[in-house]
């Protein structure tokens, strides 16, 4: 008889869903679909402009999702609900939304359909970062011993600024807010009817941990005093640890997935974590890199230390045994994607319609034969703010060097370069707190598909660096967690070692392109610490558009 | 009876030639011509690659000039050769080529037209700035007066950069060179038959000036024993001051032109300097700004000062009783033509052609009707190097505040007031010294097409700003010299008077606009100083570049 597992990754446009063989690991379907509302980064469903930085989403289409897709992999192989043992989900984060006491977000009531804050704020709206400035001045000031684990900062994208940003901006609506959920524990509500939230998102994204839980109410009162009992109610402390499952499809959501009642559903996972067993990275040292819009680099550690600018650390948050390290660049694929739309010549268009190829593979095949340092170009790859270390999404890009000779598919490589550095930075500060990096693998469909990038990736690091077959990884990941809250493995470890799809292919450091990025990466260094600590030129600019947007 | 002068203005990529009643300035004709050859940088005639930074022209092409446009502007009006009372030209300088003992081009002879140095060195040829860098050391070490001049510091644009990147590179050329002579004066030569070097091109691009004549042949030999003799050899002493004519048209002269021999020819300018007496900027004070792919600053004024940075300033030089000064920037229109070539999008390219438009007119449109400071951007507008005050051409451009939302038409703009600051820098650098600016008036196409690149820079100077009528002023000025070389006018003073085109726009600045180019102009200073005196990162890019292409 045919045993599947289900894992469901909700991405940041789209969602992806895989139907996965729980003795073999075999992906036996796939169903993608895309969210109607996509990102919300310029108006409401309304037509209501937003303003700058937002990034909202609409929990509608996530639903869509699971209404769509899960039915469709069904059908594509033929499967019963009975063949399906156990479901798992994956989700972007922080990804936030209110919802009213009976989980209803408050979007989706007549009422408050109008109001920007009743929407999901997705991980990468980063109109809150003053709200991020203030609770790090107040827990720097006030010798917060969890601001530690969080690298000294937290991130205009995590749970408390934009609950803070609610708060301030809409307090009628605050004051409606039953409770502040990540959407992955929205949608446990949704598919078995109990509430429930995962310690991984908890840890990561809203300052919980297993030791001492949320910060203090104090710390939250000297923040704000409407914020006096938010922890316990509208801060849910129903947090569940790895070991725990999210519980097992209640009637509606089965009616809403085609699967049976009862199947067991997993505590839902952060995207990039659940793709850590699907490619077996499962022991000390193991870097994973996963690279799409933005990038997640995710480390197991033996031990707790506090890394200054990384995003954190949580004991068991996705392979027990590890504390596993967290550290991200808010902007990868993203910056390319913004280049190709935005700068790339008609003639450059012409030809890759001719040719029937992308874009970006034009500008690779144009470029890839120069050598480092070749194009005379650098770039700070900050279009999108910066995660790690510096932790402020009000920096800025910036490209330096350029002539009149320069061409497009040039600054589009010193992109790619700068994102590399960027990276270089983060993995020299884990080093720098004794934390090895003892292997890096790379998973997403980038990763895959740009050799090019992950050549430079590889001359930059000075590293052998593997990239992972499946461009699905976290979907894999999420079946993983699903097999074993199925009982068909005894723990990740064990369903790793049987469904992971290792890496076959290697990006080995060329010595030469790496004694060239060495001296390029010197130069980059220079000009993060500059920008990033000594002129802060780019939040000067930041402000005064701001104010001229405003005027 | 009709009378008639000519003016030639022989620019970087075509000359033109105007028709003007010696009585009325009524500019009756017009005619261009398009260099066959246009800049070669990429390869010689041949098909030589050329390393990079080369830019060479083809003297052919000058001649060219003469052949077509002079007999087409006497055929449009119906003239015939006895109406024309004179003739003047202007030219790019310093714009250099190797001649034989006939005055034959090197380049146009059979057994030197394959080799790169036997061409004309245009202007903004940079390949000589390690010549440059040789000689400013040099001069600085051993305290060369006339160093002070030039504002501290030589560009590679000028003669002796070019003239010592031929020795050291092609030395056999150099020997076989017997003059190394401006475009502009061989020009006189061939029109005339005589020998003469005009003061303007020597006092401003070849160290020369009337007191001292050139470098000691000391300083030559010191930088490089080979250039033992180098004056009143190679480099001719026959310098004529403004007050004499170049010659008269000789038999070949009259043939080529279609002109009568014995027609005056007046002394050439150099091309920017031209326009002055066409707008009548004849009084201290006064500042002509000529926009074009570069741009240059001239201001006259009653002391000689030496100010750090700028080009230079020669007694006489432009206007007789006056010191006229020069700064320049280096690459102006050239940069916006830069970035809509390689960097703006298919979809606006077909919005332009749909409209019937331009796609510089297309992205003014689209950016006009922001504040300043909206974008969020800053840019160094180096990307042709710095002419003034840093004088270094391997500088380099640089965009800086780019984000996710960022659209060409902002960098597009950023790129403008990156142009408006750099002339601040100068501005305020002649103000510091004590030179005065009473008055300044803009000429050149760029300065009359684009109303919002005015507008920005009157808010970015916080100045009034006149714009002349005449979009070939250069020319106009040339055919007012050509008016005092025939006698119609006693001085240049009296030609303006009569002939020139006084501006009619004028931009007020805005204060709003200009207090918040205050502030980013505040942020570009610190920029201009860090990347042009702290970290020298721009060069240490451009040479690892050139290292890189060489492999």
């Amino acid at each position: 008889m045919a045993a599947y597992v289900i894992g469901i990754d909700f991405g940041t446009l789209s969602g992806r869903t895989i139907l996965v063989d729980v003795h073999t690991g075999e992906e036996c379907a796939e169903s993608v679909f895309f969210y109607p509302h996509a990102v919300m980064d310029e108006a409401l469903p309304n037509g209501q402009k937003l303003p700058p930085n937002y990034a909202l989403q609409h929990p509608q289409d996530y639903l869509d999702v699971l209404r769509v897709t899960v039915p469709d992999v069904m059908r594509q192989v033929g499967a019963c609900a009975e063949d399906v043992l156990g479901l798992g989900i994956d989700f972007t984060a922080c990804t936030l939304l209110p919802v009213d006491a009976n989980g209803t977000p408050l979007c989706m009531k007549a009422e408050y359909r109008d109001r920007m804050h009743a929407y999901v704020k997705l991980w990468k709206h980063h109109a809150a970062q003053s709200y991020a400035d203030e609770i790090n001045a107040l827990a720097e000031a006030r010798g917060e011993e969890w601001l530690k684990i969080y690298g000294g900062k937290i991130s205009c994208e995590w749970a408390l600024p934009k609950i803070l940003q609610v708060l301030r901006e809409d307090p009628e609506l605050y004051r409606s807010t039953v409770r502040f959920t990540e959407a992955a524990d929205w949608l446990s509500l949704v598919l078995t009817g109990t509430e429930t939230h995962s310690a991984a998102f908890a840890g990561y994204k809203a300052l919980w941990n297993a030791e001492t839980g949320y910060p203090s109410n104090a710390f939250m009162t000297a923040l704000d005093p409407a914020l006096d009992g938010i922890v316990g109610s509208k801060l849910s402390t129903r947090v569940l640890g790895m070991k725990e499952i999210a519980g097992r499809l209640d009637r509606k959501g089965a009616e809403l997935t085609g699967l049976k009642a009862g199947t067991p559903v997993a505590l839902p996972m952060i995207d990039a974590h659940a793709a850590m067993p699907a490619i077996n990275l499962t022991e000390e040292g193991a870097l994973m890199m996963i690279l799409g819009t933005s990038a997640c680099h995710i480390l197991n550690a033996r031990e707790a230390r506090n890394v200054e600018g990384i995003c954190g650390y949580v004991k068991d948050g996705v392979i027990p045994g590890f504390y596993t390290y967290e550290a991200g660049q808010a902007g990868v694929g993203d910056v390319y994607d913004w280049f190709v739309r935005n700068c790339v010549p008609q003639s450059y268009c012409a030809e890759a319609v001719e040719r029937g190829i992308g874009l970006h593979q034009l500008l690779r095949e144009r470029v890839c034969g120069e050598r480092p340092g070749e194009c005379g170009l650098l770039a700070l790859d900050w279009l999108n703010g910066n995660r790690s270390i510096l932790v402020n999404s009000d920096l800025r890009g910036m490209i330096l060097g350029l002539n009149l000779q320069t061409r497009p598919e040039q600054i589009y490589r010193a992109l790619i370069e700068a994102t590399a550095y960027g990276l270089r930075i983060i993995m020299e500060q884990y080093e720098k707190s004794g934390i090895p990096v003892n292997r890096i693998c790379a998973a997403g469909g980038i990763a895959k598909k740009d050799g090019m990038m992950m050549q430079i990736y590889a001359d930059v690091l000075n590293r052998e660096i593997a990239v992972a077959d499946s461009t699905q990884a976290a979907a894999l990941g999420s079946a993983m967690y699903a097999s074993v809250a199925a009982g068909a493995y005894p723990n990740i470890q064990a369903a790793a070692e049987k469904l992971s799809k290792p890496c076959s292919r290697t990006y080995l450091p060329d010595a030469q392109n790496a004694a060239v990025y060495d001296l390029l990466y010197r130069e980059y260094k220079t000009l993060h610490d500059y920008f990033g600590k000594e002129n802060a030129v780019m939040l000067r600019l930041r402000k005064w558009s701001a104010a001229a947007k405003q005027e």
